[in-house]
C-alpha cells in the first residue's frame, strides 16, 4: 500500500497526445466515445505496468461521462495517474482533456477511474510495490481511492447478475 | 417514451462478432479491455442510431466490469438492446460474450449500459421515437431503466467535479 | 455430410453488422469492393470455424457481383450460413445487406459463396462434422451446395490455368 | 475499345508488394483470403482509375481460386493489367504471387478478373479511352476479355437472384 | 523568431508514450524504422501546429541513426520541442526513448529534427509567432538550430538533385 | 560486395503503389510526411531482405526533404534499388513519386537513402551477398553509396550525441 519501499506516483505518470482523424469519427465528424476510452485503457495500462514491472489487465472502468464534445482535428492529451494500489489490484485516475489544435480553450473532456490487475506469467494475480505518497493532494486522492476499491468488491458485476434475456 | 407510433425494441437490436486478433492485444495475449470498450461503443452507436434514425453521439458509460478473460483467438459477440428512451436520449445495453472460435463454452465476458443522445444537424439534442415494448422483460428493463437514467442524472460529472490536481 | 452426429445450420451461422467509415472507401466516398470482400471473408471464416471446431482456411469465392453501390455511413450486414459440408470443405453462403443507418431501405447488396476447409494443427485438410438440416429450404441448399462443389472440383485452377504473360 | 487515340496497357499497369504481417492472418499465421481480396481490389481500382483517368468503383470479381497458402513473411506482389475495355466497364487481371522474403521460389497463389466502371462526378457510368493493343499476347487477351464480359452480362446477378431464405 | 510576443518552449512541447505492438514489427520482433519515424513525425506536427496555431506540413527529416533497437512490448517515448522559428519554418526536435515495460533502463533510441511549415488556409506559408526562450539551455539550442537551418537552405533537395535512372 | 557470385540489382528491385487516404493526411488533406517515410522504411526492408536472404533491421535514415506536397486521392509510387553493400550493411535508394490518379503530371516528391543491416538468428549482422553491377549507373552509384557510407560511420551518433536536456 503507501508502504517503504514503494513507487512514487511520480515513477508511473504517463502521458499521451493523440490527434483526432477522421477513422476515429462518425459521418458527421464526432469522435466516438469508444475512441477515447481505447486510448484511456492503453495509458492505464501503460502506467500500471509501469508502477507493477509486471504485465496487467483490466478489471473494470468506473461510469465515465464524456462531459464536452470531441471533434476531428482536436489533440486530446490523456494523463494517467496511480492513485492507490491494493495487493495485486491499482486504481488509475485518467483525465482527458482536448483542445483544437489551431488555437482556443483546452477543455477537460472526461475522467476515468480504471481499476487495473497485476499477472504474473501464468496469468495469476500477483502482488505490486507499495505507493509512495509524497504530497497532501497525493495522500487524499489515495484515501478516495481506498473507499472507491471498498465499494467496488461489495458490488462487482459476476456472471449471473445481468439481467434475465426474456 | 414507450408511446404509441414507437419503434420496437427488435428494430434496433444489433450483433457484431468479432474474432479477436493479436493486434487487440497486449504482449501477452490478453486483449485489452479498451478494445472491448470501443466495439461496445461502436454496437452501441449501430443500435441507438437505428432507433432514432438520426445521428447519436455518447454521453456515458456506466459501470463495466470484465468479468472473465479474453485472449487472442476467441471470438466475442457483442448484442446492444435499446432498454429504455427518454426525450433525446436512449439507454443501451450491450451483453458481450467470448468462445474459443474452435470449441468451448461460450461465456459472459461483460455487461455494459451506454447512454446515447440523438443530434439533430447543428448537433443540438432532438427528439426520438418512443419505444414499443412487447415483452414483460422489456417492460422491466424499461422500468429499471428510468430508475438508472434518473441517478445518472443527478450524479453526472460536470467541468469541475474532477479531483484537484496538486 | 447431413449425417446423424453433426451440427445444425444455426449453431454456426453468424451475424456481423459494421458501419461503413472513410477509410472504407476512396477519395468519392464509395466503399471500395475489397472492403465488403474481407468482411465477407471474416465472417465465412467465423462461421465455418465454428461448424469445424478447427482452423480453416478459404479456398475459393466464387463470383460475386456488387449489385448496388454501399456508401460511407452506410450500415452493412453480413450474415453467414454454411450450406453444404464436404469431408473437409465448406460452403459458406454470405449475404450482404446495406441500409443508410439514419433510415431508408435495406437492400441487398451482393452475394457470396466461399470454400472454406478444415485443417488440423499441421496444416493438412481434416474431416469436419456433418450439417444437420431442419428446413426444406436447408435441404435444398445443400443439394445446390453439392452441385456447385462438384462443378467447382472440375474447373478449380491450378498453377498453369493463368494465362501466359508475354 | 481497342481503338485508336486509346491508352496502352504498360499506361495503367500497377504493381504493388506488400509484407504479410500477423493482423493480416488468422490466430495460426494462415493469411485471410479476404485480405488477398482487398489488395487485389485496391491495385485493381489503381490500374482501371490511371486508364479511366477517372474515379471507377467495382462491379463484380470472377471467382477466385487461392491455389496455395501464404503465411506471415511471405512478400506478396500484385501486377494489375487491364485486359478489355467496353463503353464504361474495364476487365482487370491481377496476379498474386508470393516467396518466403529470406529465399526460396515465388509462387503463384492466386489469379482474379476484377471488372470495375468509370464513373462521372455525379456517380453515373462514363465512359472510358479505348486500348491500344501492342503485342499478340495482348490481343489474345483482349479478345478472351470480350468473351468473358459478354458471359458476365448475361449472368450477371440482381437483386432476386440470391436464394430464399426460408 | 526569439522576439517578444512569442510563444515560450514549454507551451508547445509535446510527449507521447506508446507501446510497441506485434502490428509495428517485422516477423523476428523488430519494431520497424518506420513505425518510429511515422510517429516522430506526428508528435512534430502537434508541437509544430500548436506553436504556430496554423496548419502545419513536414518539410524535412534531418538524418535519424537508430542507436538502439526496440522490440514488441518495449514503451516508446517520444518528445518534441521547438528549438527554432525563422519566418514560417520551424525545427522540432524529438527524442525517443524506450524501456521494457516490465522495467530495465530505459534507453536512448533516436534522436530527429524535423523542419516543419506553417500554411494559411490556402496552403501558402504563413508566419508564425517568435519563440520566448527562458533558460540558457534553449538559447543555446536556438543558435545551434539557427545554423542548421542555414546549412539546410544551402543543400536542399530538388526535383533535378536525385541521380540519373539508366 | 560487386563481388563475384554475389546478387544483381534487378533481383532485389521492389516496387509500392499506395493510393493516399483519408487516414493518412491530416484535416487540411495533406499527407504527413511520416506515412511517406513509413511506406519508404517497408519498401527498403522488403529490398534489403530480398538482397540479404536473411531478416533486415534499419540501421539509418539520410536526411530527407519533402520536394512536393501530397494529397489525399494521389497515388504515391515507391520504388527501392540497393546501391550499395557492405560486410552486413546495404544502402538502399527509394525514390518517391505522387501522381493525381484521374490524370496530371507524375512529380518527384522525395528521395531517401535508407541504411539496413541484415541479421542472423540471435539478431546479430550477418554478412550479405555481395551486389553485381551491370549498367554504368549501377557502377556510379555504388561509387557513391561506398562514399556516403563512409562519411555515415564517421559521423554516426550514439548514444551521449544527443544534445543535453536542460
Amino acid at each position: 500500500m503507501a508502504s517503504e519501499g514503494g513507487r512514487t506516483v511520480a515513477h508511473s505518470r504517463s502521458t499521451v497526445v493523440r490527434l483526432m482523424v477522421p477513422s476515429d469519427a462518425n459521418f458527421m465528424g464526432n469522435i466516438f466515445g469508444g475512441t477515447i476510452l481505447a486510448e484511456v485503457d492503453r495509458v492505464a495500462f501503460v502506467t500500471a505496468t509501469r508502477h507493477a514491472g509486471a504485465n496487467c489487465v483490466t478489471a473494470s472502468f468506473d461510469r465515465v461521462d464524456f462531459i464536452a464534445p470531441v471533434h476531428v482535428g482536436d489533440l486530446a492529451e490523456f494523463v494517467a495517474t496511480v492513485t492507490f494500489v491494493g495487493r495485486s489490484a491499482m486504481e488509475v485516475w485518467v483525465e482527458v482533456r482536448a483542445e483544437d489544435l489551431r488555437g482556443g480553450p483546452r477543455r477537460l473532456v472526461g475522467n476515468a477511474y480504471v481499476t487495473m490487475v497485476a499477472l504474473d506469467d501464468d496469468g495469476r494475480p500477483r502482488s505490486v510495490p507499495g505507493l509512495t505518497l509524497s504530497t497532501d493532494a497525493e495522500r487524499r486522492r489515495f484515501q478516495d481511492g481506498e473507499r472507491r476499491m471498498a465499494v467496488r468488491r461489495e458490488t462487482r458485476a459476476t456472471g449471473p447478475a445481468a439481467p434475465a434475456r426474456s
